[in-house]
């Protein structure tokens, strides 16, 4: 087995090196495994986990937020931690166009910790849940020097597999569309790290989109009534989101950037960095997804959020994602992961 | 809300006093939901949580592994933990009767870490999964100053609410009877703490008792089988986990002191304190059960490990546990929380 295991740190094989390393691990050993296997459609590599119930398919995902990798308690409260934690999984259910019914929570955090803290964490969570009809059944609380919040959802989708969307379904001649606007929550961060001034209402939409995204269930399952296959929720940034859907579905796409839509607090406030945070800002919890013009089209009129297509998928080298102006004029992001960007 | 919070650290308001309050929190907002928080059997306060699933009960329980916390890594291998952090969870299903079927793993680990020792993690992990039929379905990977396993299992059990485990069916009149032997966990524990040396056989023992434990899975199927209703699994030591059943069940315990199974490594070589290991080490995760004297026969009968009928369930103080020699003499732990135990 350690025969094919490279021999470097997990910062040189980088997150998704690793993902993929373990998924193969994990997919080889399960080969050999009987019923519950059988009955899985998706194992890692998806938004979500997807297998068949016994009347419906069942989802499960899990997701982390930890102090200081994902989040400050220097400019989140603890309420927010709370609510975050929670969004960021069931954006997971809604990207598979899912349903979510259930949370369990496992909360590392220091014994000195406030108790108040914890309800306050606690609260931000139920007040989500509430929300989206989501009820936490359980969890589990285990000491630690920081906070850290890894919570699983379990939810539902339809009963047929094309009732789930996926990252592999864009086809060529698909066009890309998101909900919503984007960059906000990268900028968000942006003025909580360094401390920026903005007018109260801009100051206080840019924290809400970074601390308390709002999970688009209810686009998901539109999605999925409309005929859409394929979507991602946009967590790590719009093109590497795009990259992992284009790997996904051994595709590419090409994005025109001037039609991304970028949150208007952010296009007023950020200068030439708005582009920026809106393609690569990532957190924003909008859904990116694909399908032919009929279709966007059907969703767009039935959506009540907006609805912007941005580019297409084309055949082509897979995972490829290209930017092109208003001209149709290629566009590069220097290699130093989307930091910047430059028009040639 | 905060109102009712107390004002204390999490150290004084205690693990169970928190689990409680935020149990307490959940529930309250569970009672204004609509459809999958009435399907619900049991939320926070058991070993798992149970629902009704389309046709049989569903099962879901989290637990974690935090360095440093739980181990560390200058006495336990990369391959141990991962055992461990799913083992923990299996024996969680295990109480309650159930078969687990699927897996979700949050790891947390520092960017340095090699590649080789998550893999190991992994290796561990798939090689209890794969005896167990268990399939690891999809997980998540984030940064963090130290390794935390975060693991969720996913399980079901028969069709009826009588066919799951619980600690709250204990009743006056019933034996309570432990699975295989106990302390050689915390014997391990204290053997890779203290660096004390022993023969081969048995230090590799002791080890494999705290850092390899196999849950009881079989067994707790068996229970059901045969009619037990109320298990728990042996996590916090005989015990805490005892005075768990007692409290939800709203009973109390008598123990007869020396019918307890102490392993055999664990007499042999821990003097005196092999009975305060065993009573109160924890981490055996051999299962802990009630019910009458027919029904235990009937289970010694058919399990293939060592059924111990230790002592039995009266009414009185709920949650209290009581100690007696051979003479029905009592005999008593100081306040100390179980770190020793003297005779009167």
């Amino acid at each position: 087995m350690n025969a094919i295991i490279p021999a470097m740190k997990v910062s040189e094989i980088g997150e998704f090196g690793l993902i993929d390393l373990l998924a193969k691990m994990v997919n080889r050993a399960r080969g050999k495994q009987e019923s519950a296997a059988h009955r899985l459609i998706i194992g890692i590599g998806d938004d979500t986990a997807a297998w068949h119930g016994d009347t419906s398919i069942q989802l499960a995902t899990v997701d982390s937020l930890i102090q200081d990798t994902h989040f400050t308690l220097d400019t989140a409260s603890w309420e927010e931690v709370g609510w975050k934690s929670l969004a960021v999984n069931l954006s997971d259910i809604a990207a598979m166009g899912g349903l979510p019914e259930y949370a369990l929570v496992s909360l590392a955090l220091p014994y000195d910790t406030e108790v108040v803290n914890v309800t306050d964490l606690y609260q931000g969570m139920i007040e989500l849940a509430r929300q989206f009809d989501v009820a936490i059944i359980g969890g589990n609380v285990s000491s630690a020097p920081q906070l850290a919040v890894h919570v699983t959802v379990l939810g539902t989708a339809g009963n047929q597999e094309r009732q789930i969307l996926t990252r592999s379904s864009a086809r060529p001649g698909d066009s890309v569309a998101v909900t919503g606007c984007l960059g906000a929550a990268a900028a968000g961060l942006e003025m909580l790290n360094k401390n920026l001034a903005f007018e109260l209402e801009v100051a206080s939409a840019l924290r809400k989109a970074f601390l308390k995204p709002c999970p688009r269930i209810a686009e998901g399952q539109l999605l999925v009534e409309h005929g859409v296959r394929a979507a991602i929720d946009i967590s790590d940034g719009l093109l590497a989101d795009l990259g992992h859907v284009c790997q996904a579905s051994q595709v590419s796409a090409r994005i025109q950037v001037d039609r991304v839509p970028i949150a208007p607090e952010v296009k007023a406030n950020f200068g030439a960095r708005a582009f920026e945070l809106a393609l690569a800002g990532g957190e924003d919890y909008e859904l990116l997804f694909t399908g032919n013009s009929e279709i966007i089209d059907s969703v767009r009129k039935a959506a009540s959020c907006p609805i912007t297509v941005i580019g297409e998928i084309l055949a082509g080298k897979a995972g490829e994602v290209n930017l092109v102006d208003s001209n149709g004029e290629p566009v590069s992001l220097p290699s130093a992961g989307w930091d910047h960007f430059t028009k040639r």
